[in-house]
């Protein structure tokens, strides 16, 4: 195997900011070990730091930012239970399928893709669910959609929001909106690899939860038996915990508190700015809607008779830079151009500005 | 945070093979990278290997051991299927409540914890389940339960094994012994960082499956999209493998292949006779039945008068060594003492003769 130094500016992983990728070389430790459930307590802390939340019920699952997903619906929605899903693009699709493995009466309220979340359109769909749903930065479409709406509407209903390309990267301020439940992955703009899900439940989501979800493994209750939510803070054994993917996640969340929230998310917007001003001098079209973009993922209209394709083996091979293609439809129509956590620099933009420019040329 | 060097010699995880540790140190890949999806494949071949299986579907689950146990409940058995539960320790017993949770009708055949599994107790149990389960080296126990019997008499049924603390450690020969379905954790004998669940499944249980299981994240039929098996090898995003995971995974059961099943094998079998000899020098008693022991998992019995989690706190403090408490009703009155990957070597099994001397003469 020849190991090969990749530039990761796709939707996801990115590459690990240098705490991150360190605390991956310190000496494992036990999940039971003392030194180690002080660092998952700190990771909660700072977890909740970026997630704008004092839920006490914040965590990182074992498993991916997809599981995530899975986590929220279990445990919140059973049979009949009736789930809006607002659909602007891949990952509100999920949410549908999701949720409808879990037997609810799931109302899909689509939109085009690469336009932001009609919080009116949603929240007409149904009069009393138990669960809205929607994702704050579509990874499929680039799209940014303002979640203050939904919760200012949803009346009775429980609002999961989708953060896994947020988190990190732009504001996120659960509690200040009104956000119940939401979740992450790793290995966006938190700059940490992949394999473990931020996650986080409001006490009122909590007291309206399945009391046995049909996951034994994304049991909140049992993981929380773990994660030291007993009174006295007691540990009940669950699952071995990854350790190693903790330590380095608490080290990347390390990072960008003390960076600061404020100046890592100036940091994410001003890289945006540059790239999307960078590919207007290009004379490539960004495909989301303007005003809703996102500055850590761009979505490029592949140009009219250019193999998407080739452009991005060539990218790959002469560069080492990734980029991701589209999703869904667009797979072909659309790149998805990434600049998450320390790869939110003008260092980076500059790279994949003039890899582009090269390989289009050719 | 102050580091330090812990060896691990609890009931996993273990310390991991210095190849392992070092591959967390690669520069990481996206998950659809050409030069990740070989290292995946090279992976599945490799577990091939371990697991002595020749099954096509067979890799890495994103996540920890388990959700490999999940994994296999949720693509085999739904509302009303009779699955027969060998139940001879937690694992065990939480097979049942797995399977529980998937809506199938569980028969528990119940042994007396540090026995092995009773085969002939266990076919008898249903005249035709659909699946029967068994945990073939019990976490909890230290007990080495043979499969071969129960696959001889499974008739129609499918066979599903738990091997994750046998997974190199012990043989394991899934095809000749006649399992079908089988799970594993990379923490403990694989001496890789928890983290993945290495699955396999045959043919023969594949052409049975839930067509759409209640899990998303764990859906077998999805996830093999993902992994090759669809015709042409093309590859479907399905969510955002744990790269650096597998990466290490891959270095580990590489170091494993390298130095021979059967010296790795040979090599835990003298590491847990010699700890087996040593602590009865020490006037200490083992807690799994003679004859049905595990190499890799000692259980001791703790001596009358001896508070065992004050030693587990020495060890620890004093010696930077972990073992573990017992587990469900034995968690005060056994130690588990784990050997495994690298761990399973004369001078770990010398370092906690020693350290547990002394901490005992206190």
């Amino acid at each position: 195997m020849m190991l090969r130094a990749r530039t990761l500016l796709g939707p996801g992983p990115s590459n690990p900011y240098p705490e991150a990728q360190a605390a991956l070389g310190f000496p494992l430790l036990g999940h039971l070990d003392p030194l180690f459930l002080q660092v998952l307590d700190e990771t909660s802390d700072r977890l909740r730091q970026v997630f704008g939340t004092a839920n006490r019920r914040t965590l990182p699952l074992s498993a991916t930012g997809s599981a995530g997903m899975e986590a929220a619906f279990v445990n919140t929605v059973g049979p009949g239970d009736v789930v809006v899903v607002a659909v602007n693009g891949l990952f509100g699709q999920r949410m549908v399928e999701v949720a409808s493995r879990c037997g609810a009466e799931v109302m899909a309220v689509e939109h085009e893709w690469g336009t932001p979340v009609d919080a009116e359109r949603v929240l007409a769909a149904h009069p009393s669910p138990k669960l809205i749903a929607a994702v704050h930065a579509e990874t499929s479409t680039g799209v940014l959609s303002d979640l203050e709406p939904l919760a200012a509407g949803k009346g009775d209903a429980l609002l999961l929001a989708d953060c896994v390309t947020s988190l990190g990267g732009i504001p996120v301020r659960l509690d200040e909106w009104g956000v119940d439940l939401a979740y992450s992955g790793s290995q966006k703009c938190l700059g940490v690899p992949p394999g473990l899900a931020p996650f986080t439940i409001s006490d009122r989501a909590w007291e309206r939860r399945i009391e046995k979800p049909q996951s034994w493994y994304l049991d909140l209750g049992l993981l929380g038996g773990y994660a030291g939510e007993a009174a006295g803070g007691g540990r009940t054994y669950h699952h071995t915990a990854p350790t190693g993917m903790v330590v380095s996640l608490h080290a990347g969340l390390g990072r960008i508190l003390e960076e600061g929230l404020d100046a890592v998310h100036a940091r994410h917007a001003e890289a945006g700015r540059l790239l999307h001003a960078g590919l207007a001098e290009l004379g490539l079209e960004l495909f989301a809607a303007e005003g809703h973009r996102l500055p850590e993922l761009t979505t490029v209209q592949v140009p009219d008779g250019v193999d998407s394709a080739a452009v991005r083996k060539e990218l790959l091979e002469r560069y080492d830079l990734e980029i991701g293609a589209g999703a869904g439809a667009y797979a072909a129509s659309v790149w998805r151009i990434g600049l998450m956590g320390p790869n939110a620099a003008p260092d980076r933009v500059a790279l994949v500005l003039a890899a582009l420019e090269d390989v289009l040329a050719r």
